[in-house]
């Protein structure tokens, strides 16, 4: 008991709140008004108890309508989090400008993406296609018995997968969507008696998250049913076990590619003396993150920078994002790049190609403000548009990632990002912050340099 | 030029604004003020100027400090993206009770999280440890000579590295942190002449990227520098090509590991009437995601679902944490699952093991007052304690998703959940929607269900 006697107070109240708790789990608490939930957290967890209320309400909307809105997007809401939503202008992508919403709460994400946006315009802009669409879900089952019996089984049982779901189907599939394929998938040989009901979907603008497991809840309903009455299986085989029915985020075949491209000599710039020389350096930075996986992870991290924070301004699910893009990164069983470069004739040519499940339609999107405002931003796009514009944004932010890494190195201009984060911290005043930028135009920037410059001023004053 | 006039004038007019501006790309647009900005953005992509720009400002804080707090964490900031953050009750970990916040978009997520704490505070609570803290940076260089050379040179370059970076490394040295080790590594069998300094930190507290990076990149020049004035390389041998100095996000050795456990026949609730058929099956699910690739992604990003709500709530880089884990599920060389379930000797264990490089000090944890909160919330952690939380997270995240989707299935939790949402979608009123809600109780969801109960309910009134 010494410990906490010696931090102080805030540890003790704490200690002794969170023993009453321990005997009183709260009970019915999501059923508790948001206010009495508050109220709850506040009295359990902090000493200055006004202070943390009055964070946490000066986070709401004015607009309580809005906030009901939002509130209401999860359970036991509290407040709203913010991320910065920014926006990096002059993107051209496939001839079409784009101004392209980014919610990023890392500093020089979206500098770095403006200016390869900038970079790249000049040069002829990205270009991108959508190689595929196909999305994938799956009932996985237990099956002891005869695999021939149970290959005739799906051959009956396949066009009442389909006629069973059509009442899920017929919306999508009136709109050029819906069930493309159903598969039996032997998997036995990985783990005994295991099965796959292993179906292909074209959801369209839809993501398909809810429209897929919908389907294939009803699959495995309709699995088990006809099972029990398929004269081909003895009593013990008719007793088939769905252990689970559900998407998959690993979608290899729902693929889009973007790309850039000049002739090597119009690579120069202001920070690019001599375009062979970075050229090569470049394509050797990408090579180098094929062959080593501590390397490609951080610089598939980039990537993914840019590509989160427009999955968030669009309402998508960037979880799901990730998952398959890493995913897709291993898929060869080396962890590697997901972009690629090379010099060829003299051209230098640099591209991504990663899976892409999202939508334009459902969900958050004609739900929350903001990420309609940023869906009109980027001229209502289709969900194979909105596809092109991430690829892009995750190839502009890796563009300019080793851009800078080759060149000058990424600290400076990291550093120079986080100059008014740490000024914030100091409290400076915008007027310190004004002298201090200056100041730091010409010094290395650290916490501590920060500090001290800032001290000095201070003592000046 | 049909296209755009069958559409309709929101089309046209877009289409023209873009071409005046693909004419006049924008110049300067970064040094714009942000209302500057926003009369641009709504002027260029908006056909109803006035609710576009009322919608962004419906979004900023009232506090204009606090407002430009948020928007200096970035680059042209035009607004706040709400995230909601939730809390999830009832966690108990290593004996200590948490309420976890939580900013995520995705419904369900909170509700799963805090069923799972509350399931499992009856049983013991979750217990964590970790493992290791270690984090990675690499200086990657191209060497074209004699191998025994390199490795002479390093022998005298390695204390320069380190006496070289004492500034950067004191104020971290002092704490108990710095600098592990740094060893020349070979890569040349994976790419002509290619070679790292690859190097080992302890960060304690701070998540450690820009101490990490500077570091590196002082090693860059000072291996740049000596190499010229080492008499024991050729003329061309001197010249070493640094190709880039970055952290790894792969971070394979700073891990933390976290687990449930309890008698299997404990196991039984409501939605688990067979306690040893539940176990069964429910390592069953467990193990088909560890074979199979579709079932891992999506297995790891419900993982995920957990994971990055805490992340994003205390402040930490949810893409960083995203790429580690998802290349740590690919280190064996296929894709596979995060977590393990075991059934020996009566008793039913559920583990995961994933590296985390989190912190609780420096980047937004001492500037985004939401991110305070969250961590004074969870007792101000340390790192390591941090690990263990957010390793907690995202276990009681797959159980809740495992345990759903082993009995019930997934959608029908979901769709209750997202109920609210496409309520809210169909303008239903408060009272609406509490008849709805009701009605539900008792009826299959899916949106067609919802609409035309809605209806029915209008018809009526």
């Amino acid at each position: 008991m010494l410990v906490p006697l010696i931090i102080g107070l805030n540890i003790v109240s704490l200690y002794f709140s969170n023993q009453s708790f321990m005997d009183k789990p709260v009970v019915g608490f999501s059923k508790l008004s948001k206010s009495k939930k508050i109220d709850w957290i506040v009295a359990t967890y902090f000493d200055d108890r006004a202070s943390a209320e009055q964070i946490i309400k000066q986070y709401w909307n004015s607009d309580e309508k809005l906030q009901q809105l939002h509130d209401e997007f999860i359970e036991n809401t509290i407040t709203n989090y913010y991320l910065p939503l920014g926006v990096a202008p002059n993107f051209v992508i496939n001839d079409r400008p784009y101004t392209i919403p980014m919610a990023i709460e890392e500093s020089s994400v979206v500098a770095a993406a403006s200016k390869a946006a900038k970079y790249w315009a000049e040069r002829g802009g990205f270009t991108a296609e959508v190689v595929s669409t196909t999305k994938i879900g799956q009932v996985h089952f237990m099956y002891q018995g005869s695999k021939d019996s149970l290959k005739r089984f799906f051959e009956i049982l396949k066009p009442r997968l389909f006629s069973e779901t059509a009442s899920i189907t017929q919306g999508m599939q009136r709109r050029g969507g819906g069930i493309l394929d159903i598969q039996l998938v032997d998997k036995t040989e990985a783990l005994e008696n295991y099965y796959q009901l292993h179906a292909t979907f074209e959801t369209l603008d839809a993501m398909g998250a809810n429209f897929i497991n919908s389907c294939l809840e009803q699959f495995a309903k309709t699995l088990k049913d006809q099972a029990l009455r398929f004269d081909g299986f003895s009593d013990s085989e008719k007793h088939i076990e769905v252990v689970m029915s559900i998407l998959s985020n690993f979608v290899p075949n729902c693929l889009v590619r973007a790309e850039v491209r000049c002739k090597v000599e119009e690579l120069s710039d202001n920070d690019i003396p001599d375009a062979r020389h970075f050229a090569e350096k470049f394509v050797q930075a990408v090579r180098i993150a094929q062959i080593e996986p501590f390397r490609a992870v951080t610089h598939n991290k980039g990537i993914m920078n840019g590509i989160d924070a427009v999955v968030l301004a669009t309402g998508n699910d960037f979880r799901a994002v990730e998952a398959g893009i890493h995913a897709y990164a291993a898929k060869s069983g080396a962890y590697t790049s997901l972009t690629h470069a090379e010099i060829e004739n003299g051209i230098f040519r640099f591209w991504i190609e990663i899976p892409l499940a999202v939508g334009t339609v459902g969900g958050l999107t004609s739900l929350h403000p903001l990420v309609k405002l940023s869906l009109e931003m980027l001229g209502k796009p289709t969900a194979k548009e909105l596809m092109k514009i991430i690829a892009v944004a995750g190839l502009a932010q890796n563009f300019a990632a080793l851009k800078s890494l080759t060149t000058t190195g990424i600290q400076e201009g990291h550093m120079k990002m986080h100059l008014l984060n740490m000024l914030n911290q100091l409290n400076a005043t915008n007027d310190e912050k004004a002298k201090m930028t200056e100041h730091f135009k010409s010094h290395a920037i650290s916490h501590h340099a920060v500090e001290s410059a800032l001290n000095d001023l201070r003592m000046k004053a």
